[in-house]
């Protein structure tokens, strides 16, 4: 494998996993003051729309990457409905 | 143009788009409580290594996406730094 498709794997990993943080941290804080409805609610779609594309593309990484990230995304954003 | 490459395109519109919402709120408010410092420097540093994944594989869509993401979220994490 070389280092360009290796730096793409880790950059997926990075932007994917990073919402895991963001996630736990509105979960045990339940503070969403700072936190953009607007941001998580174009996001949320934008990462469904992504895991259709993936979907019927037949494209797999793109597929999995965006069901992660669109969990993540979904517990941030029904949080800040909740608590905002 | 088919409807899965639309579906694309809509879908990194929206998840490149919405980080400006969230920068803007940001800006204005100061209210950086709610986000997570261990989100936006794993985000930060993923968009700069699809940055540069984009610029070596010679793909412009992944290099402009992310260069418009990467500004976005310097700005957040810049204000969560600063007012955290």
């Amino acid at each position: 494998m070389d280092i360009i498709t290796i730096t793409g794997f880790i950059a997926a990993a990075l932007t994917t996993g990073s919402f895991l943080p963001q996630a736990i941290k509105t979960i045990q804080t339940k503070d969403t003051s700072g936190i953009s409805l607007f941001m998580y609610s174009l996001f949320a779609l934008g990462t469904l729309l992504w895991l259709l594309f993936g979907l019927f593309s037949g494209n797999m990484p793109i597929l999995v990457a965006n069901t992660v990230t669109l969990i993540f995304a979904s517990i941030i954003l029904v949080y800040k409905i909740k608590y905002k």
